[in-house]
């Protein structure tokens, strides 16, 4: 084979974005993927629940993958799992964790979760996947067991470090592991892959344990009950809560579906240290004293079907939040969920609960390595080449300076995009063309069956509504027999628009006298054309509202 | 009158939202309205352009309203006059600048300009409406010739902040007037309502100088073009670029249709500070060497119409961004435009330009006071109830505990919401009842004619699309004698799912049958419901999708 003797990096998601990381390791006949995650749409992607990367490269070689490992158990790490896993039976390593979150997710899919082969893996193993010698090592970050990889090839080793940071004093105990990666580096690394997530602060990102220090404080201080919600996935963070519940007395109470469970997978697995009779149902909650109780909840992000927004709108039904409350919303929001957020802390506000977020110091900390963090990993692992990974473009470019400044050559940096095949010699690396990227829309049970065209007239649909024209032709007669009848749906008030709608009848009965005297009710396209121009203008004049127009007509 | 005697305040906008501020003064016979500002739609506001205050009170009260007096000329403070002097036609008072920028909102109404009566007035200056004497007062703010009000009645003064900053070296030399507070706080006042924006921040607001020494420091190492993008009515933030472009013999083209609106107002009203010769026409700002170019742009929050959006999208006719271009996007994305801005960013970035935004310090400063300069808001007018105003709801309740924190009682202090009546004596403050209140929705040229139903339809429609069911039928026969015809829109690409469509036919055509036969095609509610209920219940089997469904039945 003409790439025989090379090694190819092929991004197949996470770069240029924060979401659906997903990475191709090639060798000659071999491939090794690197995790398989999802994306949340971004707005303008109507009624889409889901994002994964677009795989036509690996089913074209599907023959080739031996294999995917993953990093951790974040939905962008893992989520795309299940539809992957679908068109693409490959064995999977994941650290014990990770693994247990998977099985949770096949089990809710239409997969059957016992015909794919989860392998489990630990740090410090060292596996074999087709020609590919795998390492994989501790890394801290805002969930527990999570690994980085080191992919050893006879052209030399890619380190690829997860998400990480390097947390001094990480909750469970989980250091980064410094020494193999001195080692790995020492040994010689071809390309490191690094996360760029938090590239743009400077400094170190603090430790988990500053956010047990304010639980603490808060807990000292709150008079009646106290309500935290946090992401489900931080098992540190709850496992901090529930350490400080027990500190303070204090029993504990899990509500939302995706709480309860990772806190039941994550309990099972271990990784999770609850003193006995610590955590008791909802019900037993609410006949505690006050001061007695704790509640971990979901909805950090304002979510709008999220155990937290609905106590905050008084829609919960084992909650009802009141004066004397006291909720931490122990995350900082998302991009793009700053006013769901925002309106949610409101909310709780009116309904007389102090509420601490954002605002306050040490409510939260990130799970990614800031700036003198990349440094430390660049400098640990004295890569030949690198590839900054899982950031949007701007973030690769600033960490791409960043490894420049120390003393990387910049022709060794490669600023990648989702489909580019970087490849690597022992002594140089080159952009080698491009496989198919992109992402693939999961709508429903519809995965990619949702494209550009029905995304725009859900657009058009949200912002005018639609205008249904309906007409019956008697094609002998060559006349309407029946209607024009409009039906609008989400453009203006029926009843009181009842004038508007009436002259806008009027003006497709003329168009239509004018046209089916010329054309004898023959050509549709021309009356649907007509009714079309004649209504899009007649309503914009009206109304500067561009509804969509939807002539239809039958045949009798 | 019952209330003779008493005052009232009654907030009609910006009270639990940042937004449409809108508050009406009640004393007697008299009504005093301060500001008459828009807020831009939320993102489940569907197709809504802007959204303004309900004023059915003041319309009920027309002629008791003697007058609407402007703070300043933000959007969120004068947009929604085109609307409300339609209905309301009283004078209108505000300083040179702010009447200027209305002036300018109300020639691109449906309003005639000509009909309005538009009273210019300065800081320190006095006047009479109806009952009450009017006293104007400079404030620093991030746009030129903003004042706060107090309103003077027999039961005692209202001062009213507006929206300021104590920015102590303001661009413009305009300080807040700290005599004139004292003066006002030496003689007694009865109620502040105050600016709440920024009471989540401690300390001091920077002063806009600061961000002048930031462009200094980036003109001094550009090497080649400088584009500024920054809000348009911004303008001390505008006379910044121009003074710094100058400095540095750089001439400055202005680009976008609000940037190009309002410098032109603020120059010829004396507000821009422009040394002969700097303002160009882009065209010449092209054939210049770049070193000697800046363009001023609209687009810091990355609105999708924007220039620097479309320049970023290399759809800008004008400007074309390369390498070697300076990038400053001198704002902060407001909450909700994150992800745009973000988008915008790594554009930029991916066309080659250097683009210094928002994690550098010092490329803006808010236009509000923090926490200290609130405080001595309090301390200056010394009052004796509080109202703080501007800002959602659990800022509200931030600075009313500030103000707690200085002294005042908190029975002395009310956390309103739009529409509660706050009736004062000299002695007493309550809660007297609540008069009609809320937003009204403006689309195109429909004012209020898009509710509820509407926007539930659009919401529905912009998920899963619609499904439209025909059929004709024969009255006399009883029978279909044409279609069903399902037509769909925003549901699935027709072209893959012709065999799902076909068989959604032949569902709709069988419970058809049932149905016509039972019923005699007579009862076209019972058909509807039977084509929406088979049709539901088909598709969210098959796609897990719920598109709206709507059968038409014709008759011949």
């Amino acid at each position: 084979m003409a790439d025989e003797g090379k090694l190819q990096l092929i991004p197949l998601g996470g770069l240029g974005e924060i979401g659906k990381n997903m990475t191709a390791v090639k060798y000659g006949n071999n491939i090794l993927v690197i995790d398989a995650g999802l994306t949340f749409p971004e707005d303008e992607l109507l009624g889409i629940d889901v994002v994964i990367p677009d795989i036509t490269y690996l089913l074209e070689n599907k023959k080739l993958i031996k294999g995917i490992v993953l990093t951790h158990g974040h939905e962008d790490h893992i989520g795309a799992l299940p539809y992957v896993l679908k068109d693409l039976n490959v064995p999977v390593y994941g650290t014990r964790l990770t693994l247990g979150l998977l099985r949770q997710k096949l089990k809710e899919s239409t997969i059957s979760a016992d015909k794919i082969k989860l392998n489990c893996i630990k740090p410090r193993d060292t596996i074999k996947v087709g020609t590919f010698k795998v390492d994989f090592f501790r890394v801290s970050h805002s969930i527990a067991d999570a690994v980085g990889i080191a992919v050893h090839t006879p052209i030399g080793t890619i380190v690829h470090s997860g998400d990480f940071k390097f947390d001094q004093t990480p909750v469970d105990g989980d250091v980064t592991d410094f020494a193999k990666l001195s080692e790995l580096g020492e040994n010689g690394v071809l390309v490191l892959m690094s996360d760029s997530t938090n590239v743009e602060r400077p400094g170190y990102t603090m430790s988990e344990r500053n956010v047990g220090n304010t639980f603490d404080e808060i807990f000292r201080q709150a008079k009646e009950r106290i309500v935290v919600a946090s992401f489900a996935s931080n098992i540190p963070r709850i496992q901090q809560v529930i350490t400080t519940a027990h500190n303070y007395k204090r029993k504990v109470a899990i509500v939302g579906r995706s709480m309860l469970n990772v806190v039941s997978v994550a309990s099972e697995l271990g990784y999770l240290d609850v003193p006995d009779g610590t955590i008791v149902e909802l019900d037993e909650i609410n006949r505690l004293p006050k001061q007695n109780t704790v509640i971990i909840s979901t909805g950090s992000q304002g979510e709008p079907m999220s155990a937290l927004t609905r106590m905050a709108r008084s829609e919960h039904k084992g909650v009802e939040i009141m004066s004397g409350d006291t909720v931490v919303i122990s995350a900082t929001p998302i991009p793009g969920n700053e006013k769901m957020v925002a309106r949610t802390v409101d909310q709780l506000f009116k309904l007389g609960a102090d509420v601490i977020h954002e605002a306050v110091s040490g409510i939260h900390v990130s799970g990614h390595a800031s700036q003198e963090e990349l440094k430390l990993m660049l400098n640990l692992v004295k890569p030949k080449f690198f590839v900054p990974v899982h950031g949007e473009y701007r973030m690769l470019v600033k960490h791409s300076n960043l490894a420049q400044d120390l003393g990387i050559p910049s022709e060794n940096i490669f600023v990648g995009e989702n489909g580019l095949i970087l490849e690597f010699s022992k002594k140089r690396g080159r952009i080698a063309g491009r496989v198919a990227s992109g992402r693939v829309l999961v709508d429903g049970l519809g995965v990619g069956d949702v494209g550009n065209i029905v995304l725009r007239d859900r657009k058009q649909l949200s912002q005018d509504g639609i205008l249904i024209v309906v007409l019956t032709l008697d094609k002998n007669k060559g006349a309407v027999v029946a209607g024009p009848d409009i039906v609008s749906r989400g453009f203006v008030y029926v009843r009181e628009s009842e004038e508007l709608l009436e002259e806008a009848k009027e003006r497709v009965s003329q168009a239509l006298e004018k046209c089916c005297s010329k054309n004898n009710a023959a050509d549709w396209s021309a009356i649907k054309y007509s009714v079309r121009d004649t209504l899009g203008k007649f309503l914009f004049e009206k109304t500067h509202r561009r509804p969509m127009i939807l002539p239809i007509i039958m045949e009798v």
